[in-house]
Parts: structure tokens; sequence; C-alpha cells
């Protein structure tokens, strides 16, 4: 079923839905036949939310396929992550809050250091100091050639985000990482006729960044890669008629939702309650809610167990003030799975509750990866959430007399 | 999987299969925790049957989707509900038995009220007696443009098809009906060139009609909408080898089943045992039969809980007559879910049973929205139930050596 399918079926209605995006959600025990995180967790308000919902185990990609955390937004947003694939440039200028525009292609750039020879003896650059390197990155936004305007934003350390602004850019790009030292950093070239000039504009970029980091060792070169252009999405607004909001602390999840249409609320500070406070207060203005917690994943990435579960417990104090609100339908899942044990971002199936007045309910009273497992939403693709949601909405007409 | 896929592997075998449809069988409790219709009926034959069944959920046309009786009854039949569309005016046309044949157009007609300036006043004629409307189509039906034949058929009140016959007719053809009074009603519009000649003489139509019924307020204009043509649809013989046969009371219903190339059979009376009485007497002349029962959407679109478990209450006293009959295979499912809380069709997933001698049952014995959404068949396309059906009656052959 493609979203055109579902967009000539849409009709209004004076509903709200709320999704609870825990990033990284899905677990796995800490020992063989032991429980996962969310099992462990205590979770009394999810668990009587459970009870009222159908539940799931959601697929964001594909078998056995470990998302990152743009197509698993994309995927539980309700687009198909392989058909709309986000660039890593794009992310990454996104996470820093850049205000991408269509026409711009970015990249990521990581500061680098060559030998006198000119072959690469640290891809990072000995990951210099945050501040050391935002005043390298000033540096290069000096750099003006022909009529094109140049973005140099750091992220972290060595990593900055690379935008290059101009008519008639092209995206197909090869990269200059050459993933390993000793060798020369690999020129831009380009992939498809449309993008040769850009190839060459990126080369004399990476030329002139040479000449002015002459003196800057150990960070006196640079390295780009994933060149990307902001990808067309259709938006909420188009698709479902939705007002949207997002309500995320970090760029990079409020850069994935506003390539959704959504608008990124102000959270006046990090916690999840200081969320749900944005949540209360911008209840009356958007149709749609998406609220993203990131602590999960984190945890789940240090590798640290009983943080996540902590992360876990803390959202569950804050679910009456979502309910409290009366919300219609409400999903509570994850973009992806990050069990603390792999530290990192898995290919499992990520738990899911939706609930709503209409939602045919399992009566199953907890909120974990096995309780889900037996839910009637069974093992879904994560992109069939939203029309499920919808339809609970009482958004979504009759197909066919 | 397509069914040309499918067809490659069909092979001959002397079984039979029986497909009986509850429409709108799938349900919602009528509190939250409580038991949905079929959960609640006392259904012990059902129940035993299930005990020696596979389960599942089916989802007729896509996650959040709404069907019709027309895609919903497709997909339980086998057909993928998206690719194969039912037009409005098809419908209509096989709603009333009118034997529609590939080259008609038809179109869903209403009998309107229009004001001396020509805008509408009442878009269904104050719904007038169907006595009247019939004699208003007798009327039209002598309406006579070049060399094509029109068909008018009251449906009920102010509700007729209407039928274009001729060679080189299109059917991509907008509507007149512009969904609000206090306007004049559209002009028919072709969308494409095969279909202009089509437009015009549908405008003629239209305005013979004005002159005719010009004295005949409320009823003094027509609208018509959903201009459409029989759809090319494989037939169970082509695509099966299946001696297919149709037991229904509804006009709709058996002219969905024509369309799949099933044989409507002569029903005497209208209860769900005089339809097994049809079945006991043509049971050797077919290898598959559709049995469709009305009355369970009837009360769920009524709002009627009890009314529906009553229904699907005797459906299950004469379940024994159609075991008595030692089936091969036998689907109990419906064409989409009406909760009677909800008083309409639903997007919620069917409960449907698949008895064989060879399938591998789930051992539960109770047939149920929950229990089916515990069983082995998983939530699965409706599509997907009638090759499962055929492989069990032993018509697949091996796919590769």
């Amino acid at each position: 079923m493609d979203l055109k399918f579902l967009k000539n079926l849409i009709v209004p209605a004076q509903t709200k839905i709320a999704m609870i995006i825990m990033d990284g959600l899905g677990g796995l025990p800490l020992e063989p036949g032991g429980q996962t995180e969310l099992e462990t967790a205590h979770t009394p308000n999810l668990d009587e939310l459970a009870f009222q919902s159908a539940l799931g185990l959601t697929v964001p990609v594909g078998p056995g396929i470990t998302p990152g955390s743009g197509p698993g937004h994309l995927a539980i947003f309700g687009y198909d992550p392989i058909q709309y694939e986000i660039g890593r440039g794009v992310l990454e200028a996104l996470g820093v809050d850049f205000e991408l525009r269509p026409d711009d292609v970015a990249a990521r750039g990581n500061f680098c250091t060559v030998d006198a020879a000119g072959l690469l003896a640290d891809r990072r650059a000995g990951r210099l100091p945050t501040e050391a390197s935002k005043e390298l990155a000033k540096l290069l936004q000096t750099i003006r050639i022909e009529d094109v305007e140049f973005f140099v934003e750091t992220v972290k350390e060595h990593r900055f985000a690379f935008v290059m602004r101009a008519e008639g850019l092209g995206d197909a790009l090869t990269e200059t990482d050459p993933q390993k030292i000793g060798v020369p950093a690999l020129p831009v070239r380009a992939i498809q006729v449309d993008s040769e000039r850009t190839a060459k504009l990126a080369n004399q970029f990476i030329k002139r960044s040479i000449e002015l980091l002459a003196d800057k060792h150990p960070a006196n070169m640079i390295l780009l890669r994933g060149f990307a252009r902001y990808p067309k999405i259709p938006t909420y607004q188009e698709l479902f008629g939705l007002r949207a909001a997002a309500i995320a602390v970090n760029g990079m999840y409020r850069g994935v939702a506003k390539l959704a249409g959504m608008q990124a609320l102000k959270v006046d500070g990090d916690t999840p309650a200081d969320e749900f406070t944005t949540l209360e207060r911008c209840w009356n203005d958007f149709d749609f809610f998406y609220l993203h917690i990131k602590k999960t994943d984190t945890c789940g990435e240090n590798g640290d167990f009983w943080g996540k579960v902590s992360v876990i417990e803390e959202v569950d104090r804050v679910i009456p003030r979502l309910m409290a609100l009366q919300p219609d339908v409400v999903i509570v899942s994850g973009d992806h799975s990050s069990p603390s044990v792999l530290r990192s971002h898995s290919w499992h199936p990520v738990p899911t509750l939706l609930y709503s007045k209409h939602v045919r309910a399992d009566g199953i009273a907890e909120f974990g990866e096995r309780a889900c497992g037996r839910g009637s939403l069974g093992l879904l693709p994560a992109k069939d959430v939203m029309p499920i949601a919808l339809a609970n909405a009482g958004r979504i007409s009759k197909y066919g007399a």
C-alpha cells in the first residue's frame, strides 16, 4: 500500500495523535533467559496503557536490517525508508540545526592529519577539542569560489557539517575518505554528469582548505563523505492533513521531523518531563505530536543496561500527564532497537503499543518485547503503524463501495 | 505472490472448498475490556471447528484501511483489491442483478430536486418512495440517443443504477454531483480522450431527462456519479480450475461473485438455513462454494450488538449441516469488520478459520478475535487465504524441483 493510495482516502477530523518514540527502545536480556531492559523496567503506567492497547513488534526497514536513526524515524513516521533515503550529509546538517535548503548539497566533514608526503596519518586529527574545531571551521568558512557559498558547522571534535549552496549543484559524488591511513585522500569524483561542476568545486574547496590549514597540525586537512541533497518527502500536511509538531531535544531528530513537515517545538530543559511540559503547552495547537526520548539509545549504545531501564522508568512516570490530555490515539514505540548487550543499534523488531478508544485491545497488561510479540498487531513493518493510527483517529475514509 | 505465479502451479483435484463469509464479521466489545460480538456469541460448532483449524486475522486491503464490500470480497476471493478496483457504478448495477456486459458503462444515479434557477435544492429528491422512483425510471428508459441503449434500474428510493450500452464507450468520466446544494449540477467531463463521446452522450441523456422530468417535482433532475466499466478479473475457472458457485441473497454479493466467474445459485428464502439448503442441493455440482451471510453486517451497521450475536449463533447452528457434507476445506471469515459500536465498516482485521484434514491445527477451541490473534495463520492479507485453501485442497503442485 503506497502513500498515494492512502492520501486519497484521508479525511479531516478533530482528533489528536501522540507518538512517543523512545530511541533504540528494543533490547535484549543481560543473560540468556533473562529479561530485556523494557521487561525489567517497572512501568505500571505503560503496562496499564498496554492493557487497553493493541500490541505488536515493528520492523523498521526489513528483516535483519539494522536501521540508522534516519531510516528508523522515516519508517515509524509512515514512509518507506528504502524509497526515501536520507543522505549522511543531510543528517549531519540537520543534526546541527542547519537550515538546509532544497538545492543545497551537504556532506559529513572531518578534520584529519596528513604527513609531509600528503599521506593520511590520522583520519580524525587526534579528535581535536570541539572549541579548536570551531575556530578552524570559521577559517574555512571564509572560502568563496565563484558564486558558491560554503558552510562549515562544527558537530563535535573533528566532525563538521559541510554545505555547498548555489544553483545547479549535484550530489552524485564520491567520498574523499579512503577509510585507511598511509594513503592519500581521494579526490571527489562525479558519478553523474549533472554533478561534474560540483565535484570540481568541492575539490577546489579542499585545495583551499589545505592552504588555510597548512600550519594547523594535527588538523591540517579535511575529508568529505556522504554528499547528499535534501530528499523530497511529502509532508504530513500534504499526505495526512495533519498539523504536526516535533518535541525533541537533539537537532538530528528535530531535523528528520522537519523533513516530514513537522514544526519543531521549543523545549526548556532536556528531560522527558521537560518534553512533556512542551506537549502540554502546545496540545491545542496541533493534531499530531512526535515526542522523542534520546537517552534510551544513548544508554543502549553505552552498554548501560540499568541506565536504559532507569530512563524507561522515567518516561513511565510522565505517561499519566500524556493521558490526562485525553489523546485520541497514542503510539509508544522506538525507531529501532539498541540492546545494551550489543552496545549498538540492532535489527531486532521494536515493541510497539497503539492505544485508542476504537482499538481492539489485546488485554495484555504488560509492555515488553515478548508481550508485544503476542499482540494482535503482529510483526508489522514500522511504516504500517501510521495508517492504523490514522484509522483509529477517524482520519481515513472507506475504500470502495 | 501474484496470481499468474499461482495459476501456473494449479493442478486438478476431486476436492471441495466451502467459504462461509459472514459480512462484517469482525467486531469490538461494547465496553473496553469486554468481549466482541463473535466472542460473546455461543458458538459450540464453530468452536469445535476452530479446534481442528488454523486460525488467523485477515487484513482485507491494508493496515488501517476500511474496505467497502467490493474490495473486501475481492480480497477474500484471492484478488489484490487495490489492483482490481470495482467502480461504484458497476457495484450499483450488480446490486440490482443487472446483467452488465464488458463494454457497458455504469453509474450510480440519484433523482434530485432543482429550483427554478436550476440550482440543486435536494440531492436526494426528498428520498421519494421506491414505487414512484420506478415509474420515473421507466420514463427515462424511453430515451434513445444515436446507437446507444440506456438502462435505468431502480435500487431504492431516489437511487438507481444507470447503464449505457454501445460500442466504443469510455468510463474516464467526472461526476455531476457537486456534493452540496445551492449550486448547479456539474456537466460530465471526459478525463481521457477515449471517453469524450461518452461524456457528450451522458450530457445529452441528462438534458433529455430534465425535459422528461420537468413536471415531476421533487424528482425533476438526475445526478450521475461513479462511472465505471466492468473490471477485467481473471475467473476462478481460469485461475484455479474451479467450478465455483455463489450462494448469496443480495444482488451485490452475487454480482461480485459473478465477476470472479462464480455461478450465482438460486436460494429459496433468505435465512442462513435457506442458504445451507442450497449448498446441500448443489454440493455435487461444484468444487468451490462461496456462501454469504448478510445480516451480521446489517446488525453491525445498525449498532445492534445483540442482533449480530444472534445472527452468528444462527450460523453456528447450521455448521453441522456443512460438516456433514464432508468438505475438504472450510474457510469461515468475513469480508471486513463491522463493529456494532462503530455502526459502520472498519479497518480491524477479520477473524478467520481454515479447516482441512491437512491443516496444522492450532488446537484453540474458540472462534473469536483474540483467539484468532493467537492462531498460526497470524495477521495475513485476506488475499493469501485462497492459496492456503487451494493447497489444503491438493490443488497446488510443487514449485521447483
